[in-house]
């Protein structure tokens, strides 16, 4: 994180209730000075719709327009928000009811807030899953805490996740992405986060919003960012809405109960069928995921002020966004371009789960689409690249199986507008073990870690990857995402104080913390150049480098240890130069080849 | 074939020797009304490479300049020969001797020849393993016949094809590109015809230059266009240039012996290291292959002049590019524009072996490409999409294997210019058979044809896929490329009688020649529109259609006959619909679903 935002916390700790206890406003706040001056609330409250809402005298708020949905408890106020508005209170009378609602002053710098990028490593965290540092129990909410029960709520909170804030920092990452944190109300299967029940509430089990607040402070004052993980796409069968929605097709409606087919090549493929393209994009994806109907215009802009709001509200450093492409596409259009208008510098990460570039790409910002479809996301998931990288190390080398698979996904970068805004990642929340994958094979995994640290992309780490965790090879959520061990009291081990790892997790812990570390500081690795040699013999070399500074990587995944001629190389290393192993600690003078251990990645600095 | 030339044969078989006995003049001839009026005469004696030729006057042809190479024994003679010359014959003096060299008069409609397209079917045939029609024997040439060796010579010649033409004609094919005929004079291995010892001579085992323009015409009376495979990225060790080069950079030297590591990637990778893409473009192919380097200028006008010389001379209706992109990149540019310069409407399809369609659209006319690469090449082969037919009827179904490769594979044709002038087949003379990849099952095999041939694309058919063919199903080029059964005298069976095949051989036969003669008539397939639905318990749907007339396609790959909803297919379909199945005999009135037997494809025309 390059721009620490200062925010107002004491004022966020003290906010005032937002409305009149028999309405409900959102967002429940907002902001004076944002870019887009237009404003649209929500108002619920019973029987309201037909109200005429009247705003009391305000320099800079202009009330412009209300209407109503369908339901008769929902109404939606426009307000203009002037650049010349002050901070305050707005005054708005509905009936006999003046709501009041507060206009907050932006912190210093947040509009022009960097986002993450290439400079930065993320940790991803499931927040139910990494720490209880509170005793929050059931907090009122539907489901509570099983954690002898996989897919049960275990207990994990944000408390949890501050406390060990120091532990994330110190293995050299820079960013952490919880798995979402908001209100999943829901009977059962609630701890994923993606099922939301209301927008704008963190999850009591995980703690209050100003425990988020205090969670998001606490990591920025560690040099680390915060990516919110926003789902576009679908709600919880339990939020609120559900209850009495705005209109009936704010949720996207079927005769009969419709899956999504995941056929997500529809929204490219020239030939699709129009039903196969909706039952992609409106279909849901399972019965207790409402999918959201982005196209009601109201419901749109929604999204994107909830967006914006925890962006602001937060000093967040990026978003990441939950399924990205099952959303309705032209609003995708329309809410990345409104979030990168207020956060030129910011970062916003789609998952669009594809193995094909040309499919990923499709979504990136700068992308001369073939039927001129615009995007302004700056990044996207590297599905394609995470499973060259499996297909790498796995399978045997051949004209396009094994390391030749990694290497021509990286020449495949033509296909992207910006590829090093891409975020690689060794697994996520719905991919088996990263460990497991590759058999146990510690080297293996050491492989793979170094080959995202060091592309030219934005590196993401799984929790507990650090600790070899494992899992079933086969997609089996609730043991992927199993708690970090040391995260609840009474643990025999713990990732964090190092009590009952073994000698092979100690090891790879420390390794990790090394990599990271050391990265944090290589700006070649962040923005230098990249050059690479086609796979030969089990192995693979490739090299960043700028004016002042060369990083060698070679990835030996043979099982003897390698004698690497170093003649081949000579646009890049010249004999004579010295060379420092980065994870080891020997120093060398390059010679006509290199001693390059069994099984293992050697990342060399060398200097010019 | 919409245009079929009419060539002045008569003057074919009696041209005059090109030049004096002790001289070669390339090309050997050439024509008058050539959009491109420059021509470059390689002259090749005993010493002549300072001469100073003179020409005798002829109206409306200059002699530019002249230039030597290294060798003293060449020499480069610039022509000008402008729209008003004449056919008849130059007078060159050169030192004591004359030279005569044939201007033609090019053949009505020869620059407007419409080349192979959608509408074409191609039967590839490895001449030497197709039939013997002559009894031409070792014909001087170094490698003797020896029909019991996999890997020699068995004897097939341009009779045994120009008699068995109607056997093909009779199938539905309307196209025929054969492996290579020019002189491959080696010691051995010489009968795949890649490694050329005389770009401008039909190898005499094969027949003569006349025996071939006999071909091309017997074919064009049949309906047929002939496409000529031309290398241009290597030449036979044996070529009579190599005992006196030019220069000797004509071949790609390298301190040592290099072949090349087939990283085609190199020449799209933003990142390619620039030894790499060296070692692609001019590493050899096999020590027997001596490797152009067409960055040479006189090389390069040679071997566009060699192109335009076979297209001209024997009206081809197009040209095979053999190694596509390892000839040098810029030669490529040059060469796809002065052959399409000249004819217009001409088809050429590149050979680029990748599994990638980024890779290959890089390579076709119109490709907006990241780094201003240009192409003028039309058409390439479609080695991704036949890598996905074999998934698809291989591998299980998955959200990205199986069908599914299939159906994203022609959902990726977003990312080329022109998709429906790529040729896919469903095998050539380098991969295994088809019926044994398919692991013997007929009923796969026919899916496949009948996807080849429903697609959007130009279908070509290796020569005995109709008559289930098989071969090792790992690289095994001398039983890939098998004798057709009753090509020799004295076979037992017979493709062309239909003596011995057995009866899966003969419905298999009887299927191909009505697949093929349907789709001839058939202008829908040629260039209708195209609708695929996502594929759903292993059967696969898609349409073409247009204004006038529906052809739905069902690929049904279980082992089970299924009853298939229709509701699905409204975009295309409607009930009370009259459906013939043109593969079948019967016609129906469509209802609610359609029986599709098990394994099976079915092809139903639609009226509206």
């Amino acid at each position: 994180m390059k721009t620490l935002i200062t925010l107002a916390t004491a004022l966020l700790m003290t906010l005032p209730a937002s409305a009149a206890d028999a309405h409900r406003i959102e967002p429940p706040n907002w902001w004076v000075g944002m870019r887009d001056t237009s404003l649209q609330l929500m108002i619920h409250g019973a029987g309201i719709a037909d109200a005429k809402p009247q705003l009391a005298p305000y320099p800079g708020v202009t009330l412009k327009a209300s209407h109503r949905a369908t339901s008769t408890n929902y109404l939606f106020v426009d307000l203009e928000v002037s650049p010349r508005a002050r901070p305050g209170e707005l005054a708005i009378s509905i009936g006999g009811t003046t709501l009041r609602y507060p206009l907050l002053a932006r912190a210093p710098g947040s509009a022009e807030r960097q986002g993450f990028g290439p400079e930065d490593a993320i940790y991803l965290v499931v927040p139910d899953r990494f720490s209880q540092g509170a005793q929050l129990g059931q907090a009122g909410m539907k489901e509570g805490m099983n954690r002898a029960d996989p897919s049960g709520r275990h207990g994990g909170d944000l408390a949890g996740m501050t406390q060990h804030l120091d532990y994330i920092a110190d293995l050299g990452f820079t960013q952490v992405w919880p798995t979402p944190l908001v209100e999943n109300n829901s009977d059962k299967y609630s701890y994923h986060g993606y099922a939301a029940t209301d927008f704008y509430k963190i999850d009591p089990r995980f703690g209050t919003n100003a425990d988020f607040g205090a969670f998001v402070t606490q990591a920025r004052a560690r040099g680390v960012g915060i990516i919110q993980d926003v789902v576009l796409n679908h709600i919880g069968s339990g939020h609120w809405w559900m209850k009495d929605l705005p209109a009936p097709d704010w949720v996207n409606e079927w005769p009969q109960y419709t899956e999504t087919h995941h056929a997500r090549m529809t929204l490219q493929d020239p030939y699709a069928a129009p039903s196969d393209r909706r039952r992609f994009t409106d279909g849901w994806f399972v019965p207790t995921m409402p999918d959201l109907n982005q196209r009601r215009p109201e419901l749109a802009t929604y999204l994107m002020q909830m967006t914006l709001w925890w962006i602001e509200r937060y000093g967040l450093s990026g978003i990441r966004t939950d399924t990205y492409s099952y959303s309705d596409r032209d609003f995708l259009t329309r809410w990345s371009a409104r979030v990168m208008q207020e956060y030129p510098n910011l970062n916003v990460v789609g998952e669009e789960w594809s193995p094909h570039p040309a499919v990923v790409a499709y979504w990136q910002r700068g992308k001369k689409n073939h039927d001129g479809y615009v995007s302004h996301t700056p990044s996207l998931m590297d599905f394609p690249m995470q499973a060259n990288l499996l297909a790498a190390l796995l399978e045997n080398d051949g004209p396009h199986t094994g390391l030749t698979k990694l290497y021509e996904g990286l020449a495949h970068d033509f296909v992207y507008p910006d590829p090093a805004q891409l975020v690689l990642f060794d697994g996520n929340h719905d991919t088996p073990r990263l460990f497991s994958l590759l058999q146990r094979d510690v080297g293996l995994t050491k492989i793979a870690l170094a080959y995202i640290a060091t592309t030219r992309r934005i590196p993401q780490v799984f929790y507990g990857s650090e600790l070899l965790m494992q899992s079933p090879t086969e997609r089996d959520d609730g043991r992927v995402r199993a708690d970090m061990p040391g995260g609840w009291v009474g643990d025999t081990t713990s990732a964090f104080t190092g009590e009952g790892l073994t000698p092979a997790q100690r090891d790879m812990q420390d390794w990790t913390r090394r990599l990271f570390n050391w990265r944090k500081g290589e700006r070649v690795i962040h923005d230098g150049a990249l050059m690479q040699y086609a796979p030969l013999d089990g192995v693979y070399v490739f090299f960043r480098y700028d004016a002042k500074r060369t990083v060698m990587v070679v990835l030996n995944k043979t099982d003897k240890a390698v004698t690497l001629p170093l003649a081949r190389f000579s646009e890049r290393i010249a004999p004579g130069q010295r060379a420092r192993d980065v994870l080891g600690t020997t120093t060398q003078t390059l010679g006509s080849s290199l001693s390059v251990p069994a099984r293992s990645p050697l990342i060399l600095t060398l200097e010019r």
